[in-house]
């Protein structure tokens, strides 16, 4: 998809009176969702997180929102509010902290716990503005009011953005669990209060525009929980996102009522237990920790395990519990529940996890065959609650890929909003909200921001270009060494390669190719290095390509001496 | 999954009177079918198909059976039958004829003009023995009788092969639709015949063995693509697999009931429905196909294309569409239907690929939206059927992943066959069924064949490991010149660097620690270039490692002249 759109040009000044939108990430891809708002000169920032690489992407570790629209205006920048904890919405705050470290983060108080002690790794104590539902608050010109939202994540909000221009509502990720496990339901009748006001633009969530119908409440897994114990022979793994405060919940719940010890596996899932315990959000029996070292000291009948690992990430304990690469062996009679949903890019990677632990005797129960999870996003006909409470003057579906956006803006129109009230737009696509009507007026520079190792950017679409090619093709290196006062060859060619799936006496019969053609060159007068390189790469190309058909990567170097 | 059994060690002699089975591909994997039979020294094959790389197997065309196990023994193989034209039971054909030419090919009528034109591209014209469904086939001590089974190819056929050893049943692939389109069922009639005579050893397709109940008949498709051609407005687009005559021949039938020209595109697909026409497996309404470079000059409402591409394969018709790179400009109005499952491995692909045609303003309608495909392999409730029909004395599932062959034992437990008797193996585990008892007696070498360009077999899991390191991390390159005589260094170091995400003139602070170690190297006496490439390795290596935390692969160069 390309970013921005190619037929948008920059946008004209933004007129008094009106606000500015600006998405730097989480449209037209589900992850780094970031919302820039502009009003008067002064910006508010909506979430702040990272997107998880493609396969295109190889050896990526983050890619962050594109900083280069803000990044002269960081002073302007009255506050980052955050809906929720995940990664996709706070994952990239310490990459914005680092270029202006007192930034407010405005969050609910699980929210901000989670926020902090993540930053703590980073080193960053950032300036909290904690919030919480049903109130209200001001930055700059911007006066927000929160809204308690049901997540997949306790203490999610949704925030209104009134303005002169308008009333904005940004929904956050949400869903609308009817009898949720901590009675805390999304605050509809504060959204339908905010559409008798009058709402001029919604923003929603869109993740699962194209799913009819409506989410099961997570208490219907309970059951399936308390199945799982009753028929668990052995052990019991249950792997699960490190932030989902209520799953872990209902297993603590469950162990606690069947006897069994709990241990915690994986560093996110400690951390993020601790801080949910420590702020009241998550209950824990006494005596039912146990410490993960210990575990193996109990009977298998009377433990369960809650660890990260759910999507198939190959350094997880999951994965290599199935690939038995970790001290727990996986065995006849145990049990293991992903108790997650399978994030779309990583089916292979589970399918090895499934396939793994399978082979080793273990029960695997997934959503896809038992109801061990429900999506924390609203699905269609819940949104139309959300369209119709609201009843927007104007609709921009956000969170979502292209076909959620466009599935999500049907259902708006179908609710009566006008077609040409919806905007649809991509990261980087400039949407201004003049006189009660949103518009897109132009586009800014939005790229990817590729982290890796500890660097921020400095991986391009070039360095990835190259690593697709090495990595499908591998490289040869054909090395020449050239006396720089007679321009002769006085070493090699030498060949060097990797990955190419080629032997290496294979290359004696395109060295003496290689030797003619430099002299060749030679002939012509004094050593050209720029006319060698190119002439090497040519012979060696054109005979990878006649006798093998691959097109490796050749690096022709003449080191002059 | 490691290939073979870790604990199994090579198998005794086949006892006299004994057959023995062994999969050079198939179970643990969907792909690369491939099951020998032999009984008193002869070999009979049932199919030789391919298996599609993994993302871990980066820039592999395809993955052989490992051949190693019958290299030795290719004379003794009486013939290869193939149940069915699909490329997972075919794939690798044209590669075992290059090691002995005239196997005999034994298949149905379809099956067989499938492979010779496809044999054609490989200038390899096959020894064909035509079978049909209800006969009874003898080669060397193999005694064959086939059974018409239904799939989502026509002319599919299940194998009994009778041996004095006992009666062995293959069903290939198959499915049980009660009103399949052409009429022609799977022969449980035969099947039940057999169960009273007495299987011995079932070999059951396990590919759907987790999925509950009963796949629906094509013909529920049916309405669903009427309904696509009353509502569409402008082109229609049907992307499926190309062996799937019953399928195409649904869209052909649709648009002549709809007055629309029908144009194929993608080389399989134009190939495939030519044999089939020709065969008469497909019926083509007179003045119906229209060639697909003439199809820009027909009104969009007037056609339909069908074409390759439904798994997201980035160089199809169907992909250069989504991104805008092929002559056919998709647009508002346009409908796509993905009519075909989403191969396990294939989500991302085929998600960018409805993101894409979604983004143009496509209605794009496929399996996750709408009935427009159905499984061409028997689920569970289905299976069952199978079993209690054939009551077979031993039980070994076929045809899938670890989680799937589990699932299929399972299944034959619970229909009586007992635990004992039922063998779940791996890709070159042995199966001798001796004395009316299969039981695992062993393996033999079984790996992984890579097909890259025009090679087979020299691509090697260590290149593969060298490209997924080159892939995530790209390299860096070290060049440094010696004089042999002098042992000093007279060039370089000078380094070349792709993929790895770090500017050349960041290599300028690396340089001097280089020459520094070397200087240090050569102090000690004469230069090593063995040496000499170890210090640099280590140089570079905790360089970046500090300076960058990656672990780019490192390649010194040292070039004596």
């Amino acid at each position: 998809m390309s970013h921005p759109h190619p037929e948008l040009g920059p946008p004209p000044p933004l007129p008094a009176g009106g606000l500015r939108i600006v998405a730097l990430g989480g449209l037209g891809e589900i992850g780094r969702n970031m919302a820039v708002f502009e009003y008067d000169g002064r910006l508010l920032v909506v979430d702040c997180g990272v997107l998880f690489p493609e396969p295109d992407q190889p050896g990526v570790d983050l890619i962050l929102p594109d900083f280069e629209y803000i990044r002269d205006r960081l002073d302007d920048i009255e506050a980052v509010v955050l809906t929720h904890a995940h990664e996709d919405h706070i994952g990239a705050v310490p990459y914005l902290l680092r270029e202006r470290a007192d930034i407010p983060l405005v969050g609910s108080r699980l929210t901000l716990g989670l926020i902090e002690s993540k930053l703590t790794e980073h080193r960053i104590q950032p300036v909290k503005v904690e919030v919480a539902e049903g109130t209200r608050r001001r930055f700059g010109p911007f006066e927000c009011e929160f809204f308690a939202v049901n997540h997949s994540i306790p203490d999610a909000l949704a925030v209104a953005l009134r303005t002169p221009a308008g009333i904005v509502l940004h929904t956050g990720d949400f869903k609308m669990d009817q009898l949720p496990l901590d009675g805390r339901l999304t605050d509809l009748g504060g959204f339908a209060r905010l559409g008798a006001e009058g709402v001029d633009l919604l923003m929603s969530d869109s993740t699962n525009s194209e799913v009819p119908g409506f989410v099961p409440s997570e208490r219907t897994i309970s059951p399936v929980i308390d199945e799982v114990f009753r028929s668990a022979a052995k052990r019991i793994i249950v792997a699960c996102f490190a932030s989902h405060v209520h799953r872990v919940q209902q297993i603590f719940d469950a162990a606690e009522e069947n006897g069994r010890k709990v241990a915690l596996i994986g560093r996110s899932m400690v951390r993020n237990m601790g801080v949910a315990r420590e702020l009241g959000y998550l209950r824990v029996p006494p005596g039912l920790l146990v410490d993960s070292r210990e575990i193996e000291e109990w009977p298998p009948e009377d433990v369960v395990l809650i660890c990260t690992g759910s999507q198939g990430e190959p350094m997880a304990a999951l994965s290599r519990m199935a690939n038995r690469d970790h001290p727990i062996r996986v065995a006849e009679g145990d049990t293991v529940v992903l108790a997650s949903s399978l994030v779309p890019g990583n089916e292979t990677a589970v399918n090895k996890v499934i396939n793994g632990l399978t082979r080793w005797g273990a029960r695997v129960i997934h959503k896809g065959n038992a109801t061990v999870h429900v999506s924390g996003h609203a699905a269609a006909g819940e949104l139309l609650y959300v369209l119709n409470l609201t009843k927007p003057s104007n609709f921009m579906p956000v969170h979502g890929e292209w076909r959620h956006m466009r599935a999500h803006a049907k259902l708006a129109a179908l609710t009566g909003v006008p077609d040409d009230h919806i905007v649809i737009a991509e990261d980087g696509v400039v949407v201004d909200l003049v006189d009660g009507r949103a518009r897109v007026t132009g586009a800014v520079q939005c790229g990817y921001v590729y982290v890796d190792g500890s660097s921020v950017g400095a991986v391009t679409d070039v360095a990835l270009k190259d690593r697709r090619i090495l990595g499908d093709e591998g490289f040869i290196s054909v090395v020449v060494v050239v006396d720089s006062t007679t321009g002769k060859v006085t070493g090699g060619p030498e060949i060097y390669a990797r990955g190419s799936g080629i032997e290496i006496e294979a290359f004696d019969s395109v060295i003496p190719l290689i030797e003619s053609a430099l002299e060749d060159t030679a002939a012509d007068g004094v050593a050209d290095l720029q006319q060698m390189r190119r002439v090497t790469r040519r012979i060696v190309g054109r005979w990878v390509s006649d006798t093998y058909r691959r097109r490796p990567m050749i690096i022709p170097v003449v080191v002059e001496v």
